[in-house]
């Protein structure tokens, strides 16, 4: 049988089984049988020699005697709708035009997705990870699933990826906690909704590091916080400067985004004695820390405050893909009945599906040979992408990054002068290149200049090619 | 090699492959490495026997030369804390607790879920799925991916999934549309939450069916909109008394939550009309009328409007699994780029992960036999329920329902004198028996009484069980 007649063949059960019948209806179950097979043989387009179920299976589905399919069946043979073919069943008529209501439309084209384009930020690159072991954990994971996967989800996740989920930030972010302390979400946005919506509340103001993730802001107004934004000096955020009414902070220590400073351990340590003084929560936003090229990859800030007031921020979507949509929350022990509540009052986001397959792709390990495979791609690409502007190194600062997806790159004088930022991703994005600035990520005047250039998601090609393009228009500007 | 000993292989393979050495470094990488493994193997529990990967492999994996790691090992050697087996590698040494920090507190054990009990409601019999095909379909879309699955994800969704819903409705809900109106979400609160926040704003008023889903008031708060509810007359809500200066309604007319009402055909068509005159949305959520057992699925009401006005909410928790968090929005056209936006903002929920798979599970008709089967195995146990009631017709209306996933049943005069709803569910509860108050989804005064019976969920002996114990505990009271 062609793929063609077996997707009409499906179409077609799909349609007769979703028949219902009324045996206290107003007309015969026949009757209604008949009317029902009709309509769908005239409205459907995909339906041409397609197979009918022998009567006996039909008659099964719609709980029917098999006497009354035949005798519909029969009647649409005499009709010209369908015709039988000796010893193999009964079909569809091919040529049925002359039954049909008026065609309808003609399905649109399915639109194309626009690929991912130089210097784009924010994505791992995600044809390097491993689909064969992912596929397979998932298959397992579900053809004979663990009893507990056909519960209600539990809306504070799958135990077992809560528990791998601890062990990965001991390992790797010095960061030690009970799995009960942890939470999974569907992202970010979910988490930070979370915090603000059951922990912070409406009408609170909450600090934010200026410059900062821009959706920061949306959440926060969503959410129906202040926003109090602090400017960042070049040792990121000074505790010094958020007054003491705010009830939260967030904050990204491991590597400030976007400008990928690392927050010094005095600077550390002043912001939690702040949180202490003031009881303000700090929550630590850790999104891509694992990506760390050079040194030890630096301890959570969470790992340093023993959790007392600090809630920690992960999220896989860098790490392994963001199809997964799945993040989380590890938040300190006298503050889990009041984020349970919240969760379990707003229902479960995150799909189950892919954790217990995630929490195996940890607890094997294969996680961590990823992360570090993946480190070493974007370490070498990090390189790569500096070499490939040194012909531009009068007019940007290429300063190496320890650690993170992309580079933030200072305009130096020469160029500063001639153009904003801004200015030069909107000709960039003329040229196919998406180049960011730094100062879309400021609230505050003077807003910051820089440029932020994504090279983890684009192969050594792909970043010669653009860079020489980015630097040519550089040049021209 | 056992599972344990392959287990702490893992660990210790997860751990060394974390190690980061700095070339820049104040010590030599010989005695970073040494600390970072002897800091491994302290304080981690489960590395007993691990075998070290080979020092070729070690030296490829943190960059350094294959010397330095022997070095390294050897030290380690020398210390206790690896032994090696000639001809076979070298292992994490049995006996290192004289070596060991303090032991850390054993994880606690994994908490138990609660089994679902009789007669919760809200969940479908998920032990029926056929996880085989769902498993295979999983790690077939997953083993070699799509080229557009591995893209940043499209907040609106998987298209082949939003093309395979709105076939899905054309066949069974009589509601035609294009595949760009269907937009995934991950469940009725975040569809509910973007109507609410992308389209009707932040202090509007919205109407809802006094009872209603009580997550509906949660939501509307959480998003800032202000509540009018309207008490539903035995035909259902009735268009005449929602106030005209409302922004959007909430509607179940193909089978009222919780009473199982069916809105008749005169009171939808009131309802578009009053909706035309006010331009107020109609959001028609319908929850699961795929599950009617006599007569046809009844259209719904957005294909009556021709969706001018109407938004339907679907979802495929109670359909396929609520494992999934998937569910969906139908928009008309007028409002597409304002949904879109929102969208947009918020970013994608859902995961990618199952969207593939169900929309191939949809594709191939496997869903639609699902469906009925399920339609069967439902109508088989609801009739079952109310024949183990009968002992108690002279209590309970032991009306039957045409479909749904629980029986909502009025209390006869005899028990309602005695006793309220919220009482009887009460003293059920002791008892093991979840059974829901109608009068806990009512707002307003003189709250409708009733009693909420979820059957879907559990087999015949089970029901059976739990309906003795039930009929048991009303002729108590």
């Amino acid at each position: 049988m062609s793929n063609i007649e077996n997707k009409h063949n499906a179409n077609l059960n799909r349609d007769l089984f979703a028949i219902s019948l009324d045996p206290a209806g107003n007309t015969s179950l026949q009757a209604q049988l008949l009317e029902a097979l009709r309509a769908i043989i005239v409205t459907s387009q995909n339906l041409t020699g397609a197979r009918l179920p022998a009567s006996r299976i039909l008659a099964a589905e719609l709980s029917i005697s098999r006497t009354t399919v035949q005798v519909v069946y029969d009647q649409m043979i005499s009709e010209g709708y369908l015709v039988t073919r000796r010893g193999s069943g009964t079909y569809v008529a091919h040529d049925i035009t002359h039954l049909r209501s008026p065609t309808p439309q003609a399905r649109p084209a399915r639109p194309v997705l626009k690929p991912w384009q130089p210097f784009q930020t924010g994505l791992p690159d995600q044809s390097l990870l491993p689909y064969q072991t992912w596929a397979r954990q998932l298959e397992r994971a579900w053809r004979t699933p663990e009893p507990d996967l056909l519960m209600r989800p539990d809306p504070l996740g799958w135990y077992p990826l809560r528990e791998a989920i601890a062990d990965h930030l001991a390992a790797w972010r010095n960061l030690h906690c009970d799995p009960e302390q942890v939470f999974i979400t569907s992202g970010a946005w979910e988490a930070l909704e979370g915090i603000f919506c059951g922990l912070v509340g409406s009408g609170k103001t909450v600090a934010v590091e200026d410059p900062c993730w821009p959706k920061t802001h949306d959440i926060l107004r969503v959410t129906g916080c202040k926003i109090h934004a602090v400017r960042i000096d070049a040792e990121g955020l000074d505790a010094g400067k958020i007054p003491d009414d705010v009830s939260a902070v967030i904050v990204t220590p491991s590597r400030h985004y976007p400008t990928g400073l690392n927050l010094p351990l005095s600077r550390r340590t002043a912001l939690l004695d702040w949180a202490k003084r003031t009881g303000a929560l700090v929550i630590e936003d850790d999104y891509d820390s694992e990506f760390r090229y050079r040194g030890q990859p630096l301890p959570s800030l969470s790992g340093l405050d023993g959790r007392a007031n600090t809630i920690y921020l992960g999220s896989f979507s860098k790490l392994v893909s963001p199809a997964l949509r799945i993040g989380y929350l590890v938040v300190p022990i006298h503050l889990l009945d009041q984020i349970r509540r919240h969760l379990g009052r707003v229902g479960p986001r995150a799909s189950l599906i892919p954790q217990p397959a995630l929490a195996t792709f940890m607890q094997s390990g294969e996680f961590a040979i990823h992360l570090r495979r993946m480190r070493r791609t974007y370490a070498r690409r990090q390189s790569h992408l500096l070499d490939a502007l040194q012909p531009v190194s009068d007019l940007l600062d290429l300063q190496p990054d320890p650690s993170g997806m992309h580079l933030c790159l200072s305009l130096k004088p020469q160029l500063a002068r001639r153009v904003s930022d801004q200015e030069i991703c909107r000709r960039a994005k003329k040229i196919g290149l998406h180049v960011g600035a730094l100062s879309d990520h400021c609230v505050l005047p003077d807003k910051m200049q820089g440029l932020l250039l994504g090279y983890a998601a684009f192969d050594e090609q792909a970043l010669s090619e653009a860079a020489d393009r980015f630097a040519n228009l550089l040049r021209s500007v």
